[in-house]
């Protein structure tokens, strides 16, 4: 054990350093395994003291600091670099709960807690937190603050930035800055959190939150909608919007190529229609007050079909239906790593632009790759679609992935014409800061950059990701 | 005319500056007269192109700037000093509404448009713009973004800060940062938005904004509850809001001096109830759909009656009831300025703590000042109270306002002491500029002056106000 490593687990005792070298190895490896990281210590820390004092003696020494927590990251964002010289801070010994308050509708937690503690915590007290996504089960509120996380229900409750009210934060110098407070309203200054929420721990470490509760939904209705095109999807999102107004808390577009995979990789998912369609939505309604909500996805779903907007729809009749008609969009990604690599694009464009878009950019790839799949997915009401690229049946995905590079740039300048972002949800990290550079203007990048300097004035955090 | 308001004349031409002595007098002055300042020139740029070019030859001439919008705020943070060296930089003449986007739920407007006229044309594409404030008629987006405003129906759409997509902002040297974007979800790196939002414009000048619209409502139902003590208005505000979910869009407490008052001074608006009773809470529910919200509203406190937690309860029947029970609470700032002079504190709490905070705060206040007047009202579900004191019946104004620093000192202290803000929507300004510093940590007045000093290195964004 090299003296520097020394003095960092005597900050935080043996039981604070991961020195299991399989365990080292897989903390030093993103969650897609596109990056394998040699760190010189995974560190534990049980306490914000703790993490001060790493960052204390990280500033003295010019360590490079790799803040962490569940490695659900889909950019790299949390893995260090192959130098040996890097520390991972990982927070996931630091899981406190606490003032869970009903009344005020908000909640306390440590980084490492996971969302799925959270949302649980919110339920014992008959309350929602609604951030949810794929890996809820063991990404921790650290890692959603840092990356800003979305998922199904930013539709309604908006990303993780929406949902906090305060922070603590160490700062790369060790100083702790206690702004958990947990207000609708302050208008005093600078709103500092900002900062931290999404920088990817390249300005600090996030050490806990006070987040914001929601009255939890007693009712929901969910249906399936099929249809021919983006086009429609939009005419159906205004439509059900319109009629059903905030009840509306997901609306999720799913190309056809989608279904056929879940339906290939899931066969126990029954199918929701006898035939298929080139578009669907799942569509979810939820209410906080009783109420049929059932009759009025119906009726609106009704009116669409009588308008000739959809071709066809199935709403929920049963829990067990409802699930299986979320099985269908949730088992997508896996069904696509069954099939084999993939081609991800996880964007974002002006919401009424999203059709154009999808035209648009499918005939270009289509031009250049005949045959290609498009598996296009995502929260339509966001604006974010997961753009992802299969190979044509039949083609060995090593060959299809070497046209990598040429297909981001079509997408990501397709995505950049339509006023898009080429991050939607995901981040940075590593995968994509080079990327960035082609999209941004230079008065932005240059902001970034004047931000790093004056808040990381020795380049300690993160170095490597988002800048 | 000076050499240098020669220059900054050349920029935006004669039409762009203020020359009427009264004109200036007035754009130099803040709304409650509190601060009457003396400007080197007062600007009326009509471009972003125009900003720049004036933020250009402010940094070439160490030129302090005052940017302002329709001078309506209530902290002094639009009013140059008295030193004659300050321009102010007004951005009324930029007011084009663009992009109104019904698709998206989105609008592009300039800084220099009334919050009215945005409300007005989200209308028109039967949209909702929810920001709403008492002077909505004059106040100008430019400032509701730089101090992040708030408001009556903050419970349900949040504050200014979110309901922005994207900005447009010139920095402090004249670049434009254009952040114009229209994205739902955009992880891209710092959130740079977030930074010139609430402010004050002592970072730049935010010239124009994409901002959120939602559903328009379709019905509303409004009541009046009548009640005892500031505890039950907080069981009532879970109450309403487990059973009526987000249909919830306004909850105003108002104390029994706040009526009297208004009555007082508006005979003409009907007496609620046939007897007084110590608290009152103006409810609102609004729903996009279609629905019995009186039927809803009416079970709500039915149940509460009969509960006994609330003494009494009227409910709208009439769009013209409805608009006499608002009128009791928007009048009420109106009748305590008629009444005479008062000391006012715009403070936010944890929700769950407010009624500790009023009768322990209350009864200080009352042991220093027996039969002072407490005239409070505010968002409670926003934890946002305006805690109003006036001099009791028949004490002079003059004699009773001298007492504001013993009295703002009791108030503050207490408010820190539930870990309130003492800021909760009117933003620091000149008028808490040196109060916050007895409240904010050392860590966290250094984080801001750090932002200050990277983002403005010459200090010449709007000196004198917040930092």
């Amino acid at each position: 054990m090299s003296d520097l490593v020394e003095r960092f687990t005597a900050i935080v005792g043996p039981q604070g350093l991961v020195s299991d070298a399989a365990a080292v190895q897989a903390l030093a490896t993103d969650w897609r395994k596109r990056y394998a990281g040699a760190p010189l210590a995974v560190l534990k820390p049980a306490t914000v003291e703790e993490v001060s004092a790493i960052l204390r003696l990280a500033t003295e020494t010019r360590t490079a600091i790799v803040p962490q927590g569940g490695n659900t990251g889909l950019c790299g964002g949390a893995t260090p670099d192959t130098s040996g010289q890097q520390v991972i801070v990982n927070l996931s010994r630091m899981r406190r709960v606490s003032n869970v308050d009903a009344i005020g509708n908000t909640i306390s937690v440590e980084a490492g807690c996971t969302l799925a503690e959270v949302q649980r915590a919110a339920e014992e007290v008959d309350r929602l937190f609604p951030l949810s996504l794929a890996s809820e089960g063991s990404c921790e509120i650290g890692g959603n603050l840092s990356t800003n996380a979305g998922g199904v229900h930013v539709l309604r409750y908006g990303t993780m930035r929406d949902l906090v009210l305060g922070l603590q934060v160490v700062l790369p110098s060790g100083e702790i800055w206690d702004g958990l407070r947990g207000l609708r309203k302050d208008n005093t200054g600078y709103d500092l959190k900002q900062l931290f929420i999404g920088a990817e721990g390249t300005l600090g470490i996030i050490t806990a939150a006070v987040l914001k509760l929601f009255p939890k939904p007693k009712t929901k209705a969910i249906a399936l909608a099929a249809f021919d095109t983006p086009q429609e999807a939009l005419a159906l999102l205004a439509h059900v919007q319109s009629t059903c107004g905030d009840r509306l808390t997901a609306f999720e577009l799913m190309s056809a190529p989608c279904l056929a995979l879940v339906r290939k990789h899931f066969a126990q998912i029954p199918p929701p229609f006898e035939r298929s369609y080139s578009q669907y939505a799942l569509i979810e309604l939820s209410d906080c007050a009783q109420g049929d909500l059932d009759e009025m996805l119906q009726d609106a779903l009704g009116d669409a079909l009588d308008g000739g907007l959809i071709r066809d729809a199935v709403l929920a009749d049963s829990l067990r239906q409802a699930s299986d008609l979320w099985a269908l969009r949730e088992n997508i990604s896996e069904a696509q790593a069954a099939e084999g690599k993939n081609i991800k694009h996880d964007i974002s464009l002006p919401v009424a632009s999203i059709a154009d878009f999808i035209r648009d950019t499918d005939a270009e790839l289509k031009r250049a790759y005949p045959h290609v799949r498009m598996v296009v997915f995502g929260h339509l009401g966001d604006g974010n679609l997961h753009y992802n690229v299969s190979a044509p049946e039949g083609v060995a995905n090593g060959d299809f992935l070497r046209e990598q590079p040429i297909i981001n740039r079509i997408v990501h300048d397709a995505v950049h014409r339509f006023g898009g972002s080429i991050s939607a949800e995901h981040g940075l990290g590593q995968y994509k800061r080079e990327e960035i550079l082609r999209y941004k203007s230079a008065v932005e990048m240059e902001l970034m950059r004047t931000l790093k300097r004056s808040l990381d004035p020795l380049g300690i955090m993160n170095p490597g990701k988002v800048l």
